[in-house]
């Protein structure tokens, strides 16, 4: 039940980075949407690695193999079985590590968990999961037509943008492979992430997601508010340490009758610093929320551990690994984003008569 | 199931904060745990109404009554259902504001989203449901007695404690009504309430939350990992706009080098930024996160506002409201904690053979 | 999770016969259904004892007291929490018995299970525990107002209705104590049914139940086929041994050019060997099924058994208990299959788009 | 969420009979199990299409390919994903009937309820899904190795073994090609399938399961009884009728004073008319219980029916059919119930401190 995600949209994944194939079972996708299947590898590719020069350079064509639940082209209200296969795993770069403890990785805690461990790149652990995420998230956009979701690049390190969302140009978030919509600022995060690359570094960063034209109504409170949903989508990705969301940490320092959004007569509000959501409910605002994402662990420099037994050793990072796991992060969030929207789109038809 | 919250621990609760009363049913609490009643009543006590000057007036004594799952002292392993009666209700306060949405409350969401709405002091969205997960939390740190869990006011507005968690002694949290373990932090949070709660305005805050003792193991990847259902559960209590562990936000800006935890021997790390979590599973180093409260939307100041016909209107708080919702929320943070935690634990149980 | 029935609509239930009260919440129950409060009472009335000669002699008023998620007389897509006290609980009457296990019974079982027992009237195990669910079906046949649902006894010991359900008037059910609509065959089985109750002993007996103008699509294949969810329930209720629909165990000896059912041209069949279902889902058909009961294991005579010590003793049953469990067995096979076909006819309303 | 079964052991299933694959997730397997892969084959191999003369002549070799969860020979606690390739599907023998409703098929409430229908052979409804319960039935297995449950024939139309299933050596059961281990029966079953199979026609038959050395305290009341989850899942498999366990439907003719199983001084008990089970709880003794399947509704014989226009047509069987679906459903009963033991095996773990 713990590898699932949603409820009456549900997703159900499975998959290690080094095992023959990753894939998953899409549940509760209705009958009659029309697929497109080009739009679903458009995204798989802007998560795949070696698109760039500032991302690992693995290379993968992350082709996906739906063997279920699509007939004619239109989704038949069937499960929805994928796969996409492992083409470029290569074991023997892990072979020399496979009882020691790589720091701030998940090797100590799943080895103590489970008493047994894939030591091969991560296994389960790796955000090669994520490319799950990302095919099952494509269909929910395409079940959200009408809504719109871009993720950003919003800093990297300590370059931030400096400007709020609303003067941003969504449509230049591809333009550059950094992901930011601000040129400027994706000039200087990428100089950033070349040049911590260079010292066999990482970098974390925040990714900030804007969902506009959301219907009012979607979220189900009291234990499932839409915003809580989001957050704990977000905090399931790889290396993501906090979530925020309308006014977030900020709000924490205002007062009331500042942060207050008055209404217009039309049910929109003169400001939004609730962030689209009031009471665990979309209330028809922009939602916008931000996400932390810590350096990645893996780092191309000698760093002490120790391995299974508790001896102290050393390790240093080999293979091919992400400087900054921001960039292919962008289209993850939309994923989750889009996959909870999704759910709660579906439910919300149940909740009156 | 929107209302149900845990998965093998789970509790399902029921009340709007003017009817007859709340309560719950917690379902799968294991045989054979002693209860303290007392202690049950004592964090009730914590969260409760008119506990001191910087919290609401209104009284309620809030006295859980246990109807079933309980034999001779001990649990029976069968559903524990409880409920909490309303006393101190007066729904006269609010006939009033029959058709009038609250500035960032949600009136509107909960009318739009379901077509009717309890008027009465929020319903259902009342922060008056979290008692019943304080009643929940208390059964669930019996079951944990071996986990010391500490929830404490970390700021309020742009005042914050200048010290890491280490340096606190929580045995000081409950000496001052603000919950501040650091005092002279706690007097100046308490004078900004004060002068807050003069001005008939509200002010945000942070709660700091610390687990420790927790045994390595406890977090169930993909999409049950311990951080992301602590987020969760945070983000379902009123009035939350943010959450973070560990690094956190501040993890967002650092480099992989200065950010990993190197290992000791034994197994605990050198340096805890993963805030005691590696893969969403608890790796036996002290949790703690960090949860952002936005300011309660009810003021005691006029605003502008429309009605449920769209019409302009004006507003103005009355009743008995919070100035600032942190230091009650501090017993809620611990209970929704032990809650998450006491699910692992019993989950975990069935992970090897 | 183990108390809760449903997906959509769940219910989840908690009490022991001898405890303060029984009750639970109803979450995901659609906004706007006006409730007839006393058609609630109605359902419970037919099941309360001592309501016949037939049944227990044991006195309870069962009133239902609603503690939330009704407002103004209607239901407002909040979750309904109710109880219903036990006011005849003398558990004096069991104190003789505490360690002994009762044949038959789940005493045992409890006990190895849970390491400890709530020996007063079966606590849990009780039968009492099918109030509550009497309570959810009579809501859930006011969500479902279209369709009918008509449970009656088809046999008691070896008397059988000798007719097919279409040639009986269900409305003359409720003319008889032992609610069946075959006048002979009642007055039959009230017979034997006082035989039993002088000798001290029980019998069994079976139910048939006919849900008629069901909408067609109702089901969730693959492994939430309407029968088989419909099957789970009825398996559910005190003392049941089997249950079959449409051709059920007759139809293992068919064939299928004898046992299939041809179509008319507006989708009705000429025949219904299906029982209503076909792979899962409602045709429109009538939906019918048959449960078997078993005769009570409390009996008004001498049985050897043992103890928790493994000792041999004797046990007399005392108390007031049912000769036969079918007659107040029927409104609770009722209130189950409304509880199925709602949550059903709500997930129904996500399939498409 | 409904193409899922299990609760802590979960299954997610995928695939179409005539789709590129079937296959599945299955999530919570615990950690350590060492995986015998060639007993997973031969219980497909039980269930496979061409057999035996007795069975559908369609050739498959049904071989599944996991694809994670399993790291050098043993179970990780990750995820176990899980396909089998479709080598023999032959859309055009259906292409004739894309919009022909087949008398006691899904077709029609398939079409009705998502209004897209997948008309190559039946498509989701096919009992080809039964292969994918059979991989990971064949997995539960090896976790309860210390169970044995052996399913059978128990009767093809009006021949019924005459025996308890105590005289039975079910090591006999594989040693014909009906799965019957009384030798006299299956021979007279074998031929009655032949001359049914000649006639173009099908019949019903039941299967009897018994599970042997189950523990005591695999259940979990009220709602998760383990004679209702196994009568669940027994009705989920496709023809399936009815389900009885213990005394069943005879058990509706008796009186308590000789249905009552009494205790001998161990715990177990005299009789067993419980069938293993008391209270929704194994007891420790024999888990048996009977199912009832219909006659397979493909028959080779013309039959009227309708298109989905509405129209009057007809129909004769093609293609390669069971004439009695009952002997290649005995490994399908064994898994599931291997699956829901599994279930609650692991689940009773968490069940006291």
């Amino acid at each position: 039940m713990f590898n699932s995600f949603g409820n009456i949209l549900r997703v159900s994944t499975f998959g290690e980075s080094h095992g023959v194939a990753i894939g998953g079972v899409i549940d509760g996708f209705p009958a009659g949407v029309t697929i497109d299947f080009d739009a679903v590898q458009k995204e798989l590719d802007r998560r795949k690695p070696g698109q760039s020069k500032i991302v690992t350079q693995r290379k993968e064509p992350d082709t996906v193999e739906f063997l279920s639940g699509i007939f004619d082209g239109k989704s038949t209200g069937m499960p929805i079985g994928f796969v996409i296969k492992n083409t470029n795993q290569k074991s023997k770069d892990y072979n020399h590590n496979t009882n020691v403890y790589r720091p701030s990785h998940a090797d100590y805690t799943y080895d103590k968990k489970y008493g047994i461990r894939d030591y091969r790149g991560g296994g389960r652990t790796s955000a090669r999961e994520t490319a799950n995420w990302v095919v099952a998230g494509a269909l929910a956009k395409q079940l959200l037509a009408h809504i719109s979701i871009n993720a950003f690049t919003s800093s990297v390190g300590n370059i931030f943008i400096d400007k709020p969302y609303q003067d941003l140009d969504f449509s230049k978030t591809e333009s550059n492979i950094v992901r930011c919509p601000d040129e400027k600022s994706a000039e200087q995060m990428i100089e950033k992430i070349k040049e911590i690359r260079k010292a066999g570094d990482t970098i974390g960063g925040t990714i900030t997601c804007v969902a506009q034209n959301v219907p009012v109504g979607l979220g189900e409170p009291i234990f499932h508010k839409l915003h809580a949903e989001l957050g704990k989508a977000m905090l399931s990705i790889n290396a993501v340490k906090g979530f925020e969301f309308g006014s977030g940490f900020c709000g924490a320092k205002m007062q009331g009758s500042e942060h207050n959004d008055i209404f217009n007569p039309d049910g929109t509000t003169q400001s939004n610093l609730s962030g689209g959501i009031q009471g665990g409910i979309s209330n028809g605002m922009d939602i916008y929320f931000r996400v932390a994402f810590k350096p990645v662990a893996t780092i191309m420099q000698n760093q002490q551990t120790i391995n299974s037994e508790g001896e102290a050793t050393e390790i240093q990072g080999k293979g091919r690994h992400d400087p900054c796991v921001v960039p292919r992060a962008v289209p993850v969030v939309e994923a989750l984003t889009a996959l909870v929207l999704a759910d709660f789109y579906l439910m919300d038809k149940t909740r009156k008569i």
